[in-house]
């Protein structure tokens, strides 16, 4: 058959952590922790699953969690949510962002991203008709360029895309950032969908969730993960919080795209929640020890770096080890031949700039990120 | 913002179910068991659970369940299918029907599917710009009228949608059916989606599936359910069988609407199929006397049937009990006024013909089955 999307083809997560097995690499590619998520969650589940709770979920989410969620979104951002109308639960965030663009792209309409953009937007994009409209994040510091964003928006913008803490670049809107958007959507209708699947591993002060916002929430579907957020990218378990009126276009994708998620997950996560509230408080330290050690073991290598200010990712410049390399060749070489495997930042540009960059996650145990240093030190 | 659905409202399913509960009315409505999974295959969830698989699952599903759904094809079908290029998990028959549907049909397409019709086919038609065309089953057997599909078929045709056995109707293909299906789409390009969730459940002989034939197998995303076959419709993992060039373009999609599928659900629904290879050959002897027992119990009170042939739900003509109702009033009325959820079956129709029928699901124990026959038959 023709195909539907002729750029896609298989994510380089899949092929970076397919390159890292083949050779047995340390996986740093593909975002994932090493480590398992809580045992007093681990146990919820498996109290759900053997006292017979394993039919259907709700549509919308089970209402323990939408309750939890809507909890956090008050007590974390000051805003306030109704769970029965504005908040959905997705089999990932993957689910939740695809849903979004779904709902309210129509063929003709623009969408603004930022590259290096997360590799979903895209085709979810374009599978609705809609065209991305790329916009490149301002060097060294991946910062938006607000005046670019208002050049680009037309009569066409449908939607701006966000993502902070930023996947790859680790970087996270500011406050300032915030009152740029608000400007700037004031009294049009473009949508926004906030991309916030790493809101708790924000680093340098709280994160800036568009949820903070009123003129902004009002206007956005914000997305989150608790893979993420507890551990367990394997779940598949997200959500997506939005207006009412918006929830309800939401909800009429996701009742069509998988209907609901994991029933004794879902129970498990929203008694996990109630019973450790300080879990996700205790994130931002627990990953900055992390990306701190793994930066620091890695100080004497040849990588340049700035620390990320939030997500499980560290951007890594190898200009000064193989200046010719595109990334993509220096990643595998870095898989097959140092023993550590990385993602390039290039595959996330629609026109990859002229720099030198992988992305190494340091969602790993402290040996095997000590391990990974190790091995990219004696370069 | 405007509806890209504007036909769209809460499902059925959440409707009864919802009202079903508010009303404390024994729900057979929505389908799915009130008894639960095999124990083994419980255990082996907590084992994966509590021994760190808990990270992403391969995108297109764990090897090991792709194998086991390759060896069963085989097995039932004679069916040959790679695992690796062939088979893809998904996140539910629901996520499946949809990736099916996204990866080929495009703007301007016309895909034929049969009314009654499950409710998720037509929105995802519509989102990717397509166009449902429906054909009526026929009646009362609501089999598939040939001549009628030969008619509907034009340049613009892209897909033929199939389900059986058939939600809401119990019908079932017979090999004729597939003899004829093969003669329309022979020398065409027409693409087949077959929704064989309830293959497991067909009782006068064996499942007509369309990997029996080779020249319908090789233009044909055939969908089923984990769900389905082993009591645990709130896991949402089912899968995609279609030849490689058709799953390189549903993995496109699937890569983007949900990534991946739960992974200890994954591994253990592995682990079960290889140690219980003869759990679903049991299944259709276990919802046949089920289905016998409620027959059984029904036959006292004033509703008209034909036993099913396939599925877990039994279709009832009420036309002798309220001959003035139409269904969704009728299934209301049976809900709140007699204690009985049902699901109403015109509103799977373009065109609801003049009948007087609801959906019960006798998936449900012995003893709810003649507690629910008890108040029908009372009316
Ligand atoms: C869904 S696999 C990709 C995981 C991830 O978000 C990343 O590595 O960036
Ligand atoms: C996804 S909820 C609907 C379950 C079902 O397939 C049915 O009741 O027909």
């Amino acid at each position: 058959p023709p195909t539907k999307l002729p750029k896609v083809g298989t994510t380089i997560f899949t092929e970076m952590s397919q390159l890292a097995a083949e050779h047995g690499a340390i996986n740093l590619s593909q975002g994932f922790p090493d480590f398992d998520g809580p045992l007093a969650l681990l146990d919820r589940v498996t109290y759900y699953l053997e006292n017979g709770l394993n039919q259907y979920a709700p549509m919308a989410g089970v209402m323990a969690l939408r309750n939890a969620i809507a909890l956090k979104v008050e007590k974390l951002y000051g805003c306030t949510v109704n769970p029965e109308t504005e908040v959905t639960v997705t089999s990932g965030a993957t689910e939740a962002l695809f849903a979004a663009i779904g709902a309210v792209v129509c063929p003709g309409d623009e969408v603004i991203v930022f590259d290096p953009a997360y590799d979903s937007y895209e085709p979810a994009i374009e599978l609705n008709g809609g065209t991305a409209v790329h916009l490149p994040l301002r060097a060294p510091d991946f910062a938006i360029d607000w005046s670019q964003v208002k050049q680009a928006i037309n009569d066409k913008t449908r939607m701006i895309i966000l993502n902070s803490p930023h996947n790859p670049t680790g970087s996270v809107l500011s406050s300032s950032d915030l009152d740029q958007l608000q400007a700037l959507v004031k009294g049009s209708d473009i949508l926004l969908l906030s991309d916030e699947v790493y809101e708790h591993i924000c680093f340098n002060g709280p994160h800036q969730s568009l949820l903070r916002r009123p003129a902004l929430a009002e206007r956005a579907f914000v997305v989150s993960s608790f893979g993420k957020t507890y551990h367990t990218t394997g779940w598949k378990v997200g959500y997506c919080v939005a207006p009412a009126a918006l929830t309800t276009e939401f909800r009429k994708l996701h009742q069509y795209l998988t209907f609901c998620t994991v029933h004794p997950i879902q129970l498990a996560l929203a008694d996990f929640i109630n019973d450790y509230p300080e879990h996700y408080l205790e994130l931002p330290g627990f990953y900055q020890q992390k990306r701190d050690l793994f930066c620091q073991l890695m100080t004497p290598g040849r990588f340049r770096f700035t620390p990320a200010n939030g997500t499980y990712f560290q951007l890594m410049d190898y200009s000064d080890i193989q200046p010719e390399m595109d990334d993509l060749t220096f990643a595998r070489w870095l898989t097959t031949e140092v023993g550590v495997a990385a993602i390039p930042v290039s595959v996330f540009y629609q026109s990859p700039p002229e720099q030198r960059l992988v992305r190494f996650c340091f969602a790993k145990s402290d040996d095997t990120l000590r391990e990974a240093a190790e091995k990219l030190c004696r370069i």
